[in-house]
């Protein structure tokens, strides 16, 4: 492999191409000689998108999903009247909003838990925002929460452990109804699945 | 979709990610936020890795193939003495070089057309190294081919319209031999394949 070991900057390419997930050694070619090839000003947007996305996003005060301001434009819209403040979706990760808007259906807020509990995983509940969202039922009149974590084991523990710390709260609980097939992660189910799923919320 | 209307950088993100080849918008999604979620040094070096490629990469002035310096690697070891100047392997493209350099057993040099004859996408002689490869055939003493292009209608053409501009010249031509399966991409063939193709090649 004369070529990666003596040209540096596309080994280099490859190599920091490789660590992203499922681009593997093949793709990472692949891509890496795409750039090689493509229009200079239209690589280099790439990377400084990569680049200011990585320093300028934080995560929203209220709900911890990705913001470029104090707050996410979800929280913002809720602020203004738009979106319900009291129905609160908690989901695992930001991307999960995605897949939450996608249908366009639902008009209440989010809670990002940022994982769920997973004691191999050394993530304990002091690793997630659970604190914080105690915080927020608390400031609210009548708060409801719709689950949305992912339907495995862990995702399963972590509804329970919070049902078991929020029951002394005046809170409404409910998750997605059981339309999503068990051991199946949010991002393969179609969106009229997720409309039913939110529509048939099951109170606990 | 508020999350990508209203979140600039990552919508912004996501558009350049879905500008890569075999990189749809689910793919670009992901891979998105899996950049705002990873080390931001190991960003800034993904970046960093992009950008320096793209700007300092040059072509070789030899063969094309692409060069941190005014020679590639092959090249460079050819002046070396380390690899044949006078056998020359004809390929489309430079990451055709990785495919052939994989099995390590060639040790002639390259040149690399930059595509193939392409009326119909407008690609004439004159948008490929044709004039510089010429040049090359004329400085050396007993020069061999081998064609290495892909085997579809185009590659074929190329290499019939190769054949007539240099058949006045002392040149040895060959190509891979036929192990290759007719209308395949170079990409798809495996290494063992790759050098019996290169040990058979027959003489045209």
């Amino acid at each position: 492999m004369g070529q990666q070991t003596n040209n540096d900057l596309i080994g280099n390419l490859i190599d920091n191409l490789c660590k992203l997930p499922s681009i593997g050694k093949k793709s990472a070619q692949r891509l890496a000689y795409f750039l090689l090839n493509h229009d200079e000003q239209k690589v280099e947007n790439l990377a400084n998108a990569i680049l200011n996305a990585r320093k300028n996003i934080k995560k929203c005060t209220i709900c911890y999903n990705y913001a470029e301001e104090e707050f996410c434009p979800i929280c913002l819209s809720a602020s203004q009247g738009l979106r319900q403040t009291e129905l609160i979706c908690v989901i695992e990760k930001p991307s999960d909003i995605l897949l939450l808007e996608k249908f366009g259906g639902y008009r209440g807020v989010y809670h990002v838990l940022g994982g769920t509990l997973s004691p191999l995983d050394g993530i304990g509940p002091a690793n997630l925002t659970i604190n914080s969202l105690i915080s927020r039922l608390h400031s609210l009149d009548s708060p409801e929460l719709v689950f949305a974590l992912n339907t495995n084991t862990d995702g399963e523990a972590t509804v329970m452990y919070l049902i078991n710390k929020i029951k002394s709260l005046p809170v409404k609980i409910s998750r997605l109804a059981r339309g999503m097939p068990i051991g199946s992660d949010l991002q393969y189910i179609d969106e009229i699945t997720m409309q039913k799923a939110l529509e048939n919320r099951v109170l606990l």
